[in-house]
């Protein structure tokens, strides 16, 4: 029986709950929801969603896919949860839904795990001072040294969105990966923080797991300088000579097929992303604008680096859409698309 | 009678000279090349190009579109050129084809300036010391204190090579503009080089020039945060709290129709790009790479602020593709229809 993909339904006062809960009325689905079956079920009511919540004991196997349906493996929360109001009482009830994924994950009882989104400031406010995010939760917790961030499109979604045309298809039917050397860092911070070390293990990562979880053999990865022009030859900045230039005839030398560094504003046309498995852009705003704007708003981030596989939704909790049904669930179904994939292959191994 | 547009071929030894010819050869075209007439014609004669290179007086009108004449308005080499060799001798050339692009265009005698790529490094070489490209030597040749490097891909454009699937067009019909707040400078730079009273200024002048030169009435501008998630309320930097936010609110105030600061990777989606007419990133990679990509890497720059308009190829001289005709002229195509565009508006004022 093959181990179900997991849901973290995240923070019970945003929008996590009612995403799955449109999901599982839209479609038959075999994942399984990890969070507390009644507020799910309170939710479905308050939304006229008619989905039936079923309960499985963790690690037990899906019921099998059946549309208005959705199965879950129980946490229960502190106290009950409105729509749009956070509760310190329930930060404790959001780190146990992520052990849960985590633990049967490492089992191999989930083949995947999707984290809908939480709220990282309640958390800290009940006590979890150095709280900052799912991506360190979920590195502490697996005990490893250092993750990357990874964002990507879903070719399937590309499918659904674009059109046929030849032109058109040659760039858009390209499912975009696009990994980060640094990741939420203040823009004045940016440079200081790249260092060789950091972004050899960085490549070391992107290149193992775009093979480990994605099935690509022999992975080509096209890489940003830091600078304008990929600093033009010094003029323009000298990370590019000093940093990145140096990693990547290190790593060339072991094997890898690395391109750069290039500017960043000629890299991500067709010419250059042909053939390449995936982007590695030096910061945040370099390389995400592009893989959000080809994806029409609909990407998903993947946490590289882990001993299991984990994708997320990009977006927030969306505290004032919680309640409404009103939210887009395509983010999360990217996230599963992707999770699966991944998921996949780790039953492979 | 119109005054044409003018083509300044730049650099002698790159590519600009033969993607000229490339155009004229395949189109009737009402523009006039500035440059040396002997040039062109070895350049043709070399890539066997059918092209007869018609000499006009300087200011003196078009002798009328016909495909593969091309009309010039010369200027001497001060020796030959040979493709891809470099030499300080013609740099005082290049130059002098940039002064009579802006004479002419001051007198009324051109509508609007496109320039193919020069060679910064040989102008400096040949002792122009401080000579730091296009953009500022036209910035000071009109005399004028700050200009908006601006880039666009060109909405005739899209027409061609995207389909007509509605999901697809809604968001690639859309001709994207964006404006940069800090240009060329090495990234650890940008920080500090942003402040209220440029920023203020780069945004009165994009605002007055859409609708100068693009005839937009009450020109809508979306802009970046300078941080990742535009500073998540300080927590990834505080230059959006203290620097564009104030101005945003100052300029608003005079009914500017501002959006933003906004995250650049949730900017360039649908959603917000909806009905926007420029978008203002605060630095080169924040905004390029995603206009390139828009664009198929077919974009062109346009200078505003200037008291003509003027456009410009977003590549280089391509030393290496000179004298092979293989080079594309497509970002020149774009470049002059943007002129074309914007020269009708300064016809009409």
């Amino acid at each position: 029986m093959k181990a179900p993909i997991v849901v973290t339904t995240g923070e019970p006062a945003g929008i996590g709950p009612e995403l799955a809960l449109m999901l599982a009325a839209r479609h038959a689905t075999d994942w399984v929801a990890i969070g507390d079956p009644e507020l799910l079920r309170a939710r479905a009511l308050a939304l006229g969603l008619d989905v039936e919540v079923v309960i499985v004991a963790p690690g037990e196997a899906h019921p099998g896919p059946r549309r208005q349906r959705l199965a879950v493996w129980p946490v229960a929360l502190k106290e009950a949860s409105e729509p749009g109001v956070l509760s310190t009482a329930n930060a404790d009830y959001v780190l146990e839904t992520l052990d849960m994924a985590v633990a049967q994950c490492l089992a191999g009882k989930a083949s995947a795990m999707v984290t809908a989104p939480l709220h990282k400031g309640v958390i800290r406010d009940a006590g979890h001072h150095h709280f900052t995010g799912h991506t360190e939760y979920l590195r502490d917790a697996c005990g490893v040294e250092e993750v990357v961030m990874m964002l990507a499109t879903d070719s399937a979604l590309h499918g659904r969105v674009v059109s046929a045309d030849a032109t058109t298809d040659s760039l858009h039917s390209i499912p975009l990966r696009v990994a980060l050397a640094t990741t939420h860092l203040p823009l004045r911070e940016v440079a200081d923080a790249l260092s060789q070390k950091g972004l050899e293990r960085v490549l070391r990562i992107l290149a193992r797991d775009l093979t480990d979880f994605f099935g690509v053999v022999s992975p080509r990865i096209a890489v940003c300088g830091l600078n304008p022009h990929a600093g033009e030859d010094g003029h323009l900045g000298r990370e590019e000579i000093e940093i990145i230039t140096p990693v990547l005839e290190r790593l060339r030398e072991e094997g890898l097929a690395l391109d750069g560094p290039l500017p960043a504003d000629t890299l991500f046309t067709p010419r250059h992303l042909d053939g390449v498995d995936a982007v590695l852009a030096m910061y945040h705003d370099q390389g995400l604008p592009v893989l959000k704007y080809s994806g029409f708003g609909q990407a998903a981030n993947i946490t590289l680096g882990l001993p299991l596989a984990r994708t997320s939704v990009d977006h927030g909790t969306a505290l004032d859409l919680a309640g409404h049904g009103t939210a887009s669930p395509d983010s999360l179904a990217v996230a599963i698309a992707l999770a699966e994939d991944m998921g996949s292959r780790v039953a492979e191994r």
